[in-house]
């Protein structure tokens, strides 16, 4: 692509560099950007730089954050004794969507997976132990992608909390919702089947 | 979707608000530029802001510059008695990359279309006459979209020129490079056949 501006071709290189977005994509993006109002491009630009420079983490539960304490940590309203331990910021946005959960969160950052090098150490397993012994702490739930690393993770923790009391569970692994039987693999439909629930769920909502 | 962090809601809404991308895109993209480091974030920043704010219209040719008058009107080394007439900046992008073309532009900025309302006084015709007049202008070359509006446009246009000895050509139509004859419609396959080309063309490359 051959422009004849070097604001424009700067513009649509940057564009180019997020995930997903291709040079012809970048240069829609940015020609959109040309026939909008000045104001609509200083919006974008100040949100990406505000955001940017701006974002916390909070120092409890690793979450986004406008402060050093994020909002659902220090909501209390929220049940604190209760944590979701997920692997990224994007899971704590997708149950949250949900508007299911009322507890807090612990975010590892990451995921317990040799293969990749990436170990205890790695991700944020201490601090949420710091959590379970500090806080008074009821139970944990592994939010976690049901797959081998997901699992390694769930034994490592669950085994450093063995002498503590305190409950452990995991999201429920079954059926989608709007899934059809004969297309789940064995492994999903036999689980559903073994850690089959009440159908008084049905009746009483929420957690 | 719920944001714990409204520096991250605020990022993702604007750019939900370009075309084509949605709120899950988005989302991603703010996701991207958290893990990159702050730098990135700021490149992207400032060259939207940079761009929306510096970025001038030729007025010669009212393409996208960062002059007063364009890098392609102000070379030298282009032929500037030859004008491409396209519709749009796009057009010029277009065109520029295939580096097959040494004059110059005059993006019209739109296209006559009763229909839409768009009449010749809303595109840049005025100055295109202007330019033929006052400029030693040997050919117009049109590359239009090949649909009536594109017809109408260069009707309307060669009506107005019809007593200035000046060349007027259009891009040639026909069956696209790597397209199939038997895929062609009608009107595409006829025109090919009637407006055949030398073979000679093949050999000399070039305009």
């Amino acid at each position: 692509m051959i422009f004849s501006s070097s604001l424009v071709e700067k513009a649509v290189n940057e564009f180019a560099k997020l995930p997903g977005i291709g040079r012809k994509t970048a240069l829609r993006l940015v020609l959109h950007l040309i026939k909008q109002p000045k104001e609509n491009a200083a919006l974008l630009s100040d949100a990406v730089q505000q955001m940017r420079t701006e974002l916390q983490f909070c120092k409890r539960c690793h979450n986004i954050s406008d402060a050093p304490v994020c909002n659902i940590c220090s909501n209390t309203m929220r049940k604190q004794e209760m944590i979701c331990v997920v692997e990224n910021i994007r899971d704590v946005i997708a149950i949250e969507s949900t508007q299911q959960f009322n507890g807090t969160y612990h975010v590892l950052g990451g995921i317990i997976s040799p293969l990749d090098g990436v170990g205890p150490d790695q991700i944020n397993i201490e601090t949420l132990l710091q959590r379970v012994n500090s806080e008074e702490i009821e139970e944990l739930i592994f939010a976690l992608n049901p797959n081998i690393q997901g699992d390694t993770t769930i034994y490592y923790i669950a085994k450093k909390l063995k002498d503590v009391p305190i409950k452990i569970t995991t999201i429920a692994r079954g059926i989608a919702f709007g899934g059809e039987l004969e297309y789940a693999d064995e492994m999903t439909l036999a689980k559903s089947i073994t850690n089959r629930i009440s159908a008084n769920h049905y009746i009483t909502s929420g957690i």
